[in-house]
């Protein structure tokens, strides 16, 4: 079994693109991920996978909370670029994209985003490379952007012709 | 915080819509989720959330397998209903729909779909009303549709009009 028939089967699954933040009280990290679905619907569950080379991994693994925002199909690439393609190790990801603080600690971006969904994390999954985190949905609602659609990860490759940053789930 | 807030919130996240089989010599079984998602990449693991209620369920705990399949756009409503609307306790769902035995047994319909994956449970993870399988992808290959686009459940609900069967994840 090749790689490349593994990644032709795994191409024709459906994503959308999130916006995934937490803070531990003293650091705040946001990160983009393509991995996120509704696990349960009582309680609402939502689980998400995450690098672990990551520093939003690292901040979730201590705070225990995560909040997720799907993205709208009009954000622009400077937004996602900001999140997705530099690390908040060396860089103030939340210097110049304004944010509320949610219920739960988690900055809430309301740019560029249908909704926010705060959880907290009920299970952690070793998967190799990547923990699965699953979280209670404890807080959630509509972002300014919710008469736009989701910004797909099919859209955000084919249309906007965006790139895959290095450590994705999906290369 | 009402489960109408929640709801809001969840409603943007994105998904396909997957046909999702298993056989554990003795029975055979498929359903259709919207919940799969690739975990990580190296190596190739997909997770999917299957209500613990479902047949499919009990066959991949005894198996330990599982095959997922992208449906395509065109599929029609009769393959839907025939995998997502019955119960294969009193049914037998292949009766009327052509499939091959997979590499590691699990049937490989592809009919209606963009693509299949084969995957080994290398974990099982306990949500509640859903087991979340993650599974390491051992096949995979391109199936009848692929020149059309994944079937997404916005397009299922907005534009075909299909609804949601009882215990599904998102509700």
């Amino acid at each position: 079994m090749t790689a490349e028939l593994i990644n032709a089967g795994l191409n024709f699954i459906t994503y959308g693109l999130y916006l995934i933040t937490s803070s531990d009280g003293e650091r705040s990290n946001g990160m983009i991920v393509n991995t996120a679905f509704q696990v349960t619907a009582q309680p609402a569950q939502l689980a998400i996978s995450v690098n672990k080379e990551s520093l939003t991994h690292e901040i979730i693994c201590k705070s225990k909370k995560f909040a997720a925002m799907p993205l709208c199909q009009k954000t622009p690439m400077i937004f996602i670029g900001n999140f997705g393609f530099r690390t908040g190790r060396t860089f103030d990801k939340f210097a110049k994209v304004s944010f509320e603080k949610g219920l739960f600690g988690c900055p809430i971006v309301k740019e560029n985003t249908l909704s926010y969904m705060e959880a907290e994390v009920v299970q952690m999954v070793d998967a190799g490379t990547h923990t699965l985190f699953i979280g209670e949905v404890k807080d959630a609602g509509v972002c300014g952007q919710q008469d736009d659609k989701p910004l797909t990860y099919a859209y955000y490759h084919h249309v906007i012709k965006g790139k895959t940053p290095k450590g994705a789930t999906h290369l």
